[in-house]
């Protein structure tokens, strides 16, 4: 028997196996739901039990309600699965949220109050007080603010999110840095894929042959997300203070967000005088490469060996060639230089619906699962 | 007889008359030779009567020669003009260039030896002691550096450059603020288009759904070229002192250069003490929205009415919707807005082989032609 | 003064004059919508005065309404425009109609019934027994039916219908060979624009590094379409018989529909008895080179010039490069070649939303202001 | 430790076992070299030794000579390979070639004649009167040409070819068909990818927002191929007697070549006699849907499980989401349907650098291993 075919057997019988925990998917026929059906496919602890949408699809097979458009087919078993409208009453207590922000909020709430784990990918929560902003390998502490949130709520759900796909990548690139020197100030540069906006979101007519330098919303969640990302919970939330410039702009790419990168040092004046820059750039990198957090600390099944990976060519990271490393759930990092007018320039790529999205979510619930802390 | 008729019979006769002023174009089979004879075609004061090219072009009829590759067609007469060598005896006395850099060096001096006024879009002389880097609205007094150089050359020979593609769209738009309120910084990330590395430059396959960080020299240009042509001539040049951090991009337009800028005013404390934000953006705007030069002066033919067109809508310019403001003279200016970090941010388009390239050679030549400068 | 100068003011002067015919389009805020606003800017004979839209749009300012695509600026004017609700009463005499088929059929009949020549793009009318299915160069003749078609109204208001956008290429291309020889049979395969399915019709994500190979309706339109066009009107149309076999794909082309041609001779035993296939395939190009029709007769101000263009290059014609010769009202055809299966192969590009839409309704409009057929 | 480690663990080990079978690559630093190297990373059977090139890489290390271009890194052992010269002694008895034909046929003949079996997917010798032109589901038989070829060779060395990239799609989908009911006539038109040209092939301002209509040499390899794929040996070859009328257009698609076919049945007056189109449809479908060979009956590494896939989506196959089907070794067939011209219609898809190339080569390897016809 081939190697295939012996990974296959394994494979179905593990599927079969109900050991593993039932959860549901909300938004599951949008771009970040069909991400979760295909990620959740062969994860060791997860299985897709329901999925949920808008009143349009519920009472649909989910294979007919959703235009499949990822290149991996559509896994037979979920493409039979009945759609089930958003509110019904489910069985699944770990409910992964790819909701569209116009209905988000409230179903979110909702799920939460009924004590399931509520791991969104939406942005409606991202800010309140109590609901963590995780990215696992960098603010792991901020889990406390479950305590606070449950409390709240009465019960023992909650709901924890993750951030913003461009602010994944800008994050898990400055955390390293932001911890070894402090940074003042930031100045990102955007090319972001099409996916970004979900599978109708842009029209081709628009984007062919084009860029648009705009994206609603999105400088606004890019210069505000990381100061919490970057903060800590000490009963309650304290940002980080750093000044953020963003302009974001989309380009033809399918998949995975390019940000051109410039920072300022927190304590410049003081670290340039001690330091050459040519010393202060390989402090950058050693920090990058070592980078790593809990998430590798324990064996998480999504967990990216490298959560960084710093590239050396003079031309990458590029988007097409570098966004699925590691499954999609690095960030790949290169051009780290001297900047005439900041302090270093760098440019970094991240798999927007992955570890942008839909992979950081199931990350988050990886954490939750090691940390004994989804409901039962 | 119809409008479109009539305007093509009088073009016949005009294109007969022997009024116009013959020129060569050097380099006339690559991508800029190509523009150089696209935009000659119907011009009012110049008439193309030679092309040159390199060895392997030469002895046969331009139609053969150039892989011809713009959307309106070759214009008839010229493609049974017969390929001339570079070194060969010319008779016409304007020269424009659109030699690739191995071989312009040379080759450029060799002609302007002979007494030729070289218009080129080369980078090699560009920052030579005596050569203008020429962008008509904004440093026509450079032109006086012709008087040093034609000394040097002991004829009435000259060489005048045209700043790189990015550059020029970078350097219009901060002109009218550098003399408005100084610029002490200025940060700018490129997203260029194909065109910019000639035809065969990018592969299909390198830059399909992918975005490449990087492109050969053009950050080193963009950092140095607007301090010549922003500076003054004084017996020498004498550079304006901006620190210019660029990062450059390759995406997969066609045409037209975009640029994320931010700058910072030289007197920013001052200035912010004395004046809100918003009152010095709307000074931008006026001043970018006025700005004009010898050019619109002087009615040269291909001048644009406005060098600089402001957008107000939040999501332009995008360089397939733009690009060809004014026949592609135009720079279009968008979003501008306060930036976190330095003072002012604005995304500038500009069309790298018309305004970028080609275009600003032939409104170089007008000049000096209304100025009486070309030789017989 | 420049040249461009006095033409734009000699332009704004027969803006001015009121001599122009006033017109209105219908569904002015869609892909074909636009293109009317464009094509009418300067047009000689009509002048936009109204455009209606769906409800959503109505009683907004045009700028506003219609999200404005096209690589030309939006007519100052035109912008300022409030959109009329379909229904509501109209000046206009003369309307064109870029209505979406789920409106078109009922609105075109009512302004009909009222006394207007609606000019269709849509598709609900095409095939109805008394409305002409119009291509001026080809079928004039079957302008005929509008008395009937008056009398069925009882008034002067009539709908004439110009063909969809890959048929116009295809049945130009095939109309001097039907002539000539006759068809028995044609296969054609086709690699549409995005432009033909709309603004917003075709997702990025869904066609970007992809070709889709199904359009919804388009094969059963170019199957049928040709044979009305080709047939005569005799006291009611009478179709040409011709087995037509086309399979449509969608690529990532922004506006030119691209053809793969193959078709037998209806005598083909016959012919090829006493022709090599070499003499036939110069009959064929030469009767392609020679095609002309009442348009060009009359000198209507949007008739191309040539309304085929034959191309000799190996590698024409190529919708990037092509698809704007005179004005996109040329079709371009290329690789004229015999096919070992049926008898000649050839290639055909049509700009879709020119001469496959927009443009062809202009010059059916204009045909009708020629022969004197438009309501007062 | 988690999966991925143990995989990658186990992966090590298999690698240096010194049991798999040393091969070279001819061409190795080529787009289809370098899809040999990445499917040979992983082989069970084969463990690549050495990388041969043209003179101008020779000596380099293969990372430095390769401009490395797919989307899984480059293995890090192969990157620090010495790139070899055509025409060196090598140790390795099995050489896959992916040369350009400007050199591979004499290089290749040179390799079979020192006792080498080469496996090639270039072009040059596919149509000898003793070179298997080879896919393993359909004419395995073929290889009985290798005795003649051997005594040629006067040794153990012999050359066997893949077709090209268009024909295995197009001969994979017609073979089923062909053994059902007979052929007698075919037309094909293809949307290439731009792989299909190797990395540099096609200038991304040559295909961006356009389709070219012609493929060099390509349209006469898919009217001659199949031919010989379909027919028989019998001391020699002897074509099945099919017209094939193909014309091949290049599309902006980085892999998976598209084929609208129309086919013929050989006595289709009788079959269609007795049988409806509707059942011959069902048929086809059918053949097509059990289709397989003697790879999936061995089980070869490489083999599809389903060589070819019938998709009943209406507008599928399409590249970007099907063109990965069983690692790229399935051929996708899709909107089986009438012809009103021949009789059946349908749409294909192959993988052009795998199927169609490397991953074909491959897989006539492992064919030839398991029939015990490798030299030692």
């Amino acid at each position: 028997m081939t190697e295939v075919a012996t990974s296959l057997q394994e494979e179905k019988e593990s599927r079969k196996s109900s050991s593993r925990i039932p959860v549901a998917v909300l938004g599951a026929t949008g771009s970040v739901g069909q991400r979760f059906v295909q990620l959740l496919e062969h994860h060791p602890w997860f299985r897709l039990q329901e999925v949920i949408a808008s009143e349009r699809s519920a009472g649909k097979p989910y294979g007919d309600a959703a235009d499949w458009r990822l290149d991996t087919p559509l896994p037979p078993d979920v493409g039979s699965f009945v759609v089930r409208s958003l509110g019904a009453p489910i069985e699944s207590r770990i409910v992964f949220s790819g909701l569209d922000s116009s209905v988000a909020g409230e179903a979110e709430d909702d799920y939460a109050d009924r004590g399931c784990a509520v791991i969104s990918n939406s942005r409606n929560h991202r800010l309140d007080p109590d609901v963590p902003l995780l990215i696992p390998e960098i603010n792991a502490d901020h889990l406390q603010a479950l305590e606070t949130q449950r409390k709240r709520r009465k019960g023992k759900g909650y709901i924890v999110t993750n951030p913003n796909c461009s602010t994944v990548g800008l994050a898990m690139a400055m955390a390293p840095i932001e911890r070894q020197h402090g940074i003042e100030s930031l100045h990102v540069s955007t090319m972001q894929a099409i996916s970004g906006a979900g599978y109708a979101g842009v029209p081709s007519f628009a984007i062919l042959d084009n860029v648009i330098p705009f994206i609603s919303g999105e400088e606004e969640k890019i210069e505000r997300e990381p100061l919490r990302i970057l903060g800590r919970w000490d009963n309650g939330f304290h940002d980080v203070q750093i000044r953020i410039s963003a302009q974001t702009n989309r380009v033809p790419v399918l998949d995975g967000h390019l940000l051109c990168i410039s920072l300022g040092f927190r304590n410049r004046e003081d670290l340039r005088r001690h330091f050459t820059i040519e010393a202060l750039i390989e402090d950058v990198i050693s920090g990058l490469e070592n980078f790593e957090g809990e998430p590798q600390q324990r064996g998480l099944p999504s967990a990216p060996a490298h959560p960084i990976v710093v590239m050396r060519e003079n031309d990458r990271p590029q988007p097409r060639l570098d966004r699925e490393r590691e499954n999609g759930m690095s960030v790949t990092v290169g051009r780290i230089r001297p900047c005439p007018i900041l302090d270093v320039r760098m440019v970094a790529l991240v798999h927007n619906t992955i570890r942008g999205a839909a992979g950081a979510a199931i990350l988050n619930a990886e954490l939750l699962k090691a940390r004994g802390m989804l409901p039962d």
